[in-house]
């Protein structure tokens, strides 16, 4: 095993979007358990996706899909290949899911030689127009904290609205060995 | 610069604490302006340290002395270097700060060489009896992770408080070149 930048951004984000996805699992399971037979058709269930804990605050699908963009786009600003264009149109916890998985198996199909020894690669943002930053700080000090930033936003938002996930369900896929 | 069990684990984490104790300066100064001459003396630094998104979920303040110590513990783990012990008394957002502050300094005495190439290193867990991880395991899919999700909980209270925080605080001394 060793450290190099496809093992420290490649590897943790399919696990952690693997775990995103039983954590929207649970969510849809929620959601369902809300929904009375009087209820608008899918009320709860857009009603949790279109939530957040502050108005000025993308809502939880967003914060899914942005997890997921940055993911995809991470990747490909290191590796050089070009990722697919996602549109964000889900309104649907299976849609959402669907959006996960299609993020993985992009992430899947890349190889780690694409983006190992990029530590030096010239990394661009729109934002940030005339500035750029190196692979590695890109890897390290903004691709993976801003990845992580949405992704226990989006788990936040699902706390507050009373969705029973905890630290396990984040933490999940831990390949554990037994002593 | 090189990609290596060191600059994956410590310079992040160093950065995104010095992060954190920005953000904490905004708090104490959002608290300091709705103190007013008739509350008991220091009601809202206390209360806003002591405030959650959720019943069932640790303060505030808690959620920055456990960040403190994943980064302490984590890298003690993976260095065998012993950590020091830091009690949980802090009660003002400037005892924060210092708890803070020492975290960062035990950080910057870990030589690199202690951490890099500890790949393979069993990393024991008290909550996980008769289980280990290897080092890049635990680095990347537990360590990190779990740092960054007690520091966006952390934010998020904030946030939820009226505390003016955003992504430029979070994801802040960004080592941007000039192109």
């Amino acid at each position: 095993m060793e450290t190099n930048l496809y093992t420290v951004t490649v590897t943790p984000m399919i696990n952690m979007l693997e775990n995103l996805s039983g954590i929207l699992e649970k969510a849809s399971s929620f959601a369902k358990s809300k929904q009375l037979e009087w209820h608008p058709e899918g009320m709860q269930e857009s009603s949790l996706l279109n939530s957040h804990i502050l108005f000025d605050q993308f809502p939880f699908i967003r914060q899914v899909q942005i997890a997921c963009d940055n993911a995809k786009n991470g990747v490909s600003r290191l590796s050089g290949i070009e990722a697919p264009k996602h549109e964000d149109t889900e309104k649907t916890f299976s849609e959402l899911k669907a959006r996960i998985e299609k993020t993985v198996d992009f992430l899947k199909t890349i190889k780690p030689e694409t983006v190992i020894g990029q530590e030096e690669r010239k990394i661009t943002l729109q934002f940030f127009p005339g500035k750029y930053l190196s692979g590695l700080d890109y890897a390290t000090l903004y691709l993976m904290p801003n990845f992580y930033f949405h992704v226990v936003t989006a788990y936040s938002i699902l706390r507050k609205n009373g969705v029973e996930v905890g630290k396990g369900d984040y933490l999940n896929n831990i390949p554990w060995h037994t002593q």
